[in-house]
This record gives C-alpha cells, sequence and structure tokens, in this order.
C-alpha cells in the first residue's frame, strides 16, 4: 500500500459521528458465510395453531372469509413474553443518592408477521409485507394513545448475531417512558441543521442522494433507498420517504405499498449477496406528542420518519465501544453499486 | 410474575443514557460458557523471536541486563499491520456535496503485552502489569506532541466476540484527528454536570459509591472499582482514580503499581466468575491540547480520567442500535457482591 493511499474519514451530518472508510473495499463475499441457526419448526409458538401457547392476543389481521376462526389470521400482535416495559404501574421518577431512576412503564410487543414459520413476508409477494406495516401503523397509532408512552420503536432482529432468539419471522415493539438517547440525539441534530440551514436535514440528504447517484441502490415513487455517506456498518442502507413526514404514523395507504415494495426489494438484495446474514432493522419516527403536521416545512417540523437495515457482519471491538467510530471495509458507493446490480 | 414486580429505569448520569435494571438478576453461571478461540502459537509473529516478521518497532522496555538482544524484552510496541490511521499526509479536510471529510490522519499501534503467547500480564506478578501501564503511558506521552492529533485511545479486545483477531495478549492504540463522538459525550456530560453542580461528575461517583459501598468491587489506596449504577452490559466495572485527574498521561509511579493492583484483581475476578469471558477494557483521557492541571477543582478541570471494563456476554439486537436504550439481566449491585466474594 502506498503511503499516500490514504483512508478516507466521513462524518455522519445528522450524528456527529466520523467513520473510517478503507481504501480498498471488501466485496460481500468477502465477509464469509453466516449459518442459519433455525430453531425447530415443531418447537414454534409463533406457527398458526399454536394460538393458545402465547400471552392474550393484542390485534391480528384475519384472513377474510374465515369467519371466526382463530387460526386462520395473516398477521398477529402478542405481548412479550418476559416484557421489560409494562404497561400497568406509576412511572415512580425517583432520586437515589445522585442518580435518577423510574419504574419500567411501556410496553413490549411481538408482531408475528407471517403465520408460516420458514416463509419470510418478502417472499410471498406485496400483500404479506403491506399487512406487516399496517400493523406497525396500527400499533403505534394504538400506542400514541398512553401520554405516559413517549416513545415507540419498531424494530426486528434476524439471525443470532443480530440479536434474534427465534427463526419464525418477527418483529418487535417496546414503548418507552423516555426518548431514547440514540432518538434524542437525531432529533437534536435534525433541529440543529434545521436552526442553521431552515430546512430538514433529511431532506436535503434524499435530494444530495438523487443528485449524485452513486449510493443510491433504488428509488421508488415515494422511497429512496440508499448506502449513507458515513454507514455504520457495511451495506448499511437507509429507506427514506421524498415526502417530508415527521411521523411514521402518518403515511398513506399509497405509501406502505411502496414502502413494502422498497423494503422487500432491499431484503432480497441483501440476502442475495450476503448468504443468511444476520441484520436488524428498525423506524425512527418522532416522538409522542410532538405536534405533527404534514405540509412541507412546517414550523418545528424537523424530523423526518425513515427505516435503517444495519447488517451485521462485523464484530464490534473496544474501538467503537469506546469511541463510537466505525470502520467501513467497503465503502458507501462500493455497497450500493453491488446491490444495484444484484 | 407479579404485576407491581417492575423492572427499574436508571440514567447514566454523564451520558444521559437510560438502561433497564430486571428485577430478577442472572448469575454468572447463567451466561453459559464461551470458548477459548486460540491461534496456534506457532504461527503467532507477537512472540518473542518473531521481531523480524512485524512491522518496525516503535518502543519496547527491554529486559535489563540482557545487552542488545532484540528478542529480550517485556513489552514492545509496533504499528498495525493494516493501519485505519497513518502518520504520513496531510489532513486534508474538504466538503463533498453536503458532506465532510478529511484524510485518516493518525496513528494506529499494537502494544504487545507479554514476549510470551499464553501468558496473561495480570497472572504473571505485579511487576508485567506495571510495564504494561508505563507503555500505555509512554505511548500517549509521546503521541500528543503531534498536534494534528486530537485523541489517543488505548483499548483492549479480548476473545473473538469482543473484536479479538489474536490470542497473544496485546492492546491497541488509535490516535485520531477528531475527537470521538463517545469521549464528546463524556466531555460535555461532565462539563454540563460542573457548570450546574461546580463539581466533577467523576469525583462525585468515586464519593457516592464509596458512601453507599454496595456497587464497590474493591478499593485500593488510589482507586476505586465499581459496577456503575447505569451499567450497559452485565458485570461491567468502572475503575477510577480518587485523586482528581484528568490525563491519564499525568498519573504518577505509585498510582501506575496501584492501578496495576486492581486491574489484575479485577480481571481475575471477572474471569474467575464467567469462563473465557470476551471482554474489552479502554481508557478515557482528556483530549490532547486542553489545558491540563493537576490541582482539585481547578477551573476547566471538569473531566477525569477513568478506565472502564466491558464484559461482551450478550449479543446487542436491533433495540440496544436503535434506542442507545440497554437491558441489564444482572444488576450493578448483585454482580458487585459477586465480584467482591469471588
Amino acid at each position: 500500500m502506498k503511503k499516500t493511499d490514504l483512508h478516507e474519514l466521513r462524518k455522519d451530518p445528522l450524528l456527529g459521528r466520523w467513520v473510517a472508510v478503507l481504501n480498498q473495499s471488501k466485496s460481500p463475499s468477502e465477509y464469509g458465510q453466516y449459518a442459519l441457526d433455525a430453531d425447530k419448526e415443531e418447537n414454534c409458538i409463533f406457527c398458526a395453531g399454536k394460538e393458545k401457547d402465547t400471552p392474550g392476543e393484542i390485534c391480528s389481521i384475519p384472513k377474510s372469509g374465515t369467519g371466526h376462526n382463530p387460526h386462520e389470521w395473516w398477521t398477529r400482535v402478542i405481548p412479550n413474553f418476559n416484557p421489560i416495559f409494562r404497561v400497568e404501574g406509576e412511572l415512580g421518577r425517583k432520586g437515589e443518592g445522585m442518580y435518577d431512576k423510574m419504574n419500567s412503564i411501556g410496553a413490549n410487543e411481538i408482531i408475528i408477521e407471517s403465520p408460516e414459520h420458514s416463509v419470510r413476508p418478502e417472499d410471498i409477494g406485496l400483500d404479506q409485507m403491506v399487512r406487516v406495516i399496517m400493523t406497525y401503523k396500527d400499533r403505534m397509532v394504538d400506542l400514541e394513545k398512553d401520554h405516559r408512552l413517549r416513545y415507540t420503536l419498531i424494530y426486528k432482529n434476524s439471525g443470532r448475531k443480530a440479536g434474534a432468539d427465534f427463526s419464525h419471522p418477527i418483529s418487535h415493539l417496546a414503548s418507552t417512558p423516555v426518548i431514547p438517547k440514540r432518538v434524542k440525539e437525531e432529533l437534536d441534530g435534525a433541529k440543529q441543521y434545521y436552526a442553521y440551514k431552515e430546512r430538514c436535514i433529511f431532506c436535503d440528504i434524499v435530494r444530495e442522494e438523487l443528485r449524485t447517484a452513486t449510493r443510491v441502490i433504488t428509488e421508488t415513487r415515494y422511497f429512496v433507498a440508499f448506502c449513507p455517506f458515513a454507514s455504520k456498518f457495511p451495506f448499511e442502507t437507509s429507506i427514506i420517504p421524498k415526502r417530508h413526514n415527521c411521523a411514521f404514523q402518518d403515511i398513506r395507504t399509497d405509501e406502505i405499498e411502496d414502502l413494502a415494495l422498497i423494503l422487500s426489494v432491499i431484503l432480497k438484495k441483501l440476502r442475495a449477496s450476503l448468504t443468511n446474514l444476520p441484520f436488524n432493522y428498525f423506524i425512527h419516527s418522532a416522538p409522542n406528542r410532538i405536534p405533527r403536521k404534514n405540509h412541507w416545512h412546517t414550523l418545528g417540523d424537523d424530523f423526518h420518519w425513515h427505516l435503517e437495515i444495519m447488517p451485521r457482519l462485523l464484530n464490534t471491538s473496544g474501538f467503537e465501544w469506546s469511541s463510537g467510530f466505525y470502520i467501513l471495509p467497503t465503502s458507501p458507493e462500493d455497497a450500493a453499486k453491488h446491490l444495484r446490480e444484484v
């Protein structure tokens, strides 16, 4: 390697975090193969027919025309078995010496994405992905009514290395009585940018990515999917709505169909490139109880909901944990190029 | 589980991050066993006698009385094989569209903690731990002279799950031209606390922990080791000097001996409790070029160096990555009690 062959440091415009982009990109095949850690289907309580083995159902999308058959559903939401956050009780904020604590009030739910154990919703046609996203929306709308809750997070873990305990396709929901730190950082970063530029940073990012196009994987009518300029992990992908909208709950039906399409395409592209890759995805929306308006650049409307997909190909070391600084062995441009072509 | 049996949310006083402490603590044995992923000694280039196979030595502590024998050393520092940060070149800060980037100027070194492959410095007597810490100090003092560098981070990865690529006992050093985000957050948190209380938050934490004693594992003349109130990971341990001092480089010789003692004791206690546990540790010191003074509560002296040990027993899921919110299956009080008694 030549002395002049320096790696590049890039700054995340929202969070101010730096990442090092290595100058010789690793290809997907260089990340190795991941084993699929499937638990046995016969023991799975998320499958259709095992409804009695789960805690009481919160809601479901029943298959139409099946009358009242409880085994016939498309998606189902149940409470977590060992919830971290619970609805019952008081917030009980208090001090303990110099420290602060409170009760773990909130909600913790499991969104079962399919009645079938080994089918991924993105593989069986758009209709199922639409139902999954509709279920996300319904739960967020419902939980927003509880004024003790400040934030609802929807996330998915796929593969044991990404923290998944089950192989049945499920997503998770956690509603918390505080705004989580990572979300707070995004809100603060977006507010600062808005104060300086009088523009939404996410709208600017969408325009910049579409203008340069080197990091774009695909775009649809309402969404763009790209590998962020200062990604934390290789093959990281952001899906951002083109329409400025701070709250995921305000997504329209035609936008849900479009999101189902682009999310399916990206998940399939990632899986085609990186066999059985462990990954997480999550939705970041504005916190509850923030006034929401749908007009472009309305005062105070400095946040913009989005979905992030994080492939978990690397082990994080003491460097990442102690610095918040990430090393990217594949550049976002090379990752996007590969995902465009696959 | 009773409805009233709520988990507890705790706030990190420095970073503002919340964690959920579960109300039924897991014991160390419930975390399972970890395999020791040893690479073969015959291929190891960090061992004594393989000096020619490594990049040019930066410094070493030679064994005394061995004259100029290059194979006889106690600790040795070499450049990283594939450095992320390099000394040669210009910072080259520039914009790219709406984004910011710069060259990856800095330093990236490996600190070989022992000439022997399968010996841990904490197991062979205090003298070797003293030499390792002395080597950390010498490198930080030396790198502080380069005014392009804003921060030097020293960290250790032990076990593949903690990001270690080698089983020979080594530590890492990374000097960066920017202050890493996680360090910036600590500096900001400490500054805010100082502005409000006119006291160093770390000094307050030391006093609070010694007063309540429930989270203290052990204390020595100059240091206290405890499981933080809002730990991110189970069995996480902080070692904080009792003497207010923002910069690790200003550590005195008698303090180095004392740090070697307490660090050895804690590492042995952790290893005795959690077989082959993967862990990281790192030192957080004040950034370069901040005026340093040694008097208690000197104006501007709102930071306090410390060492954090992070056992890596759990897989992080989409929840932790999307929220910055951590779940603690063992309370810091129970973890400290176990580590005190082991």
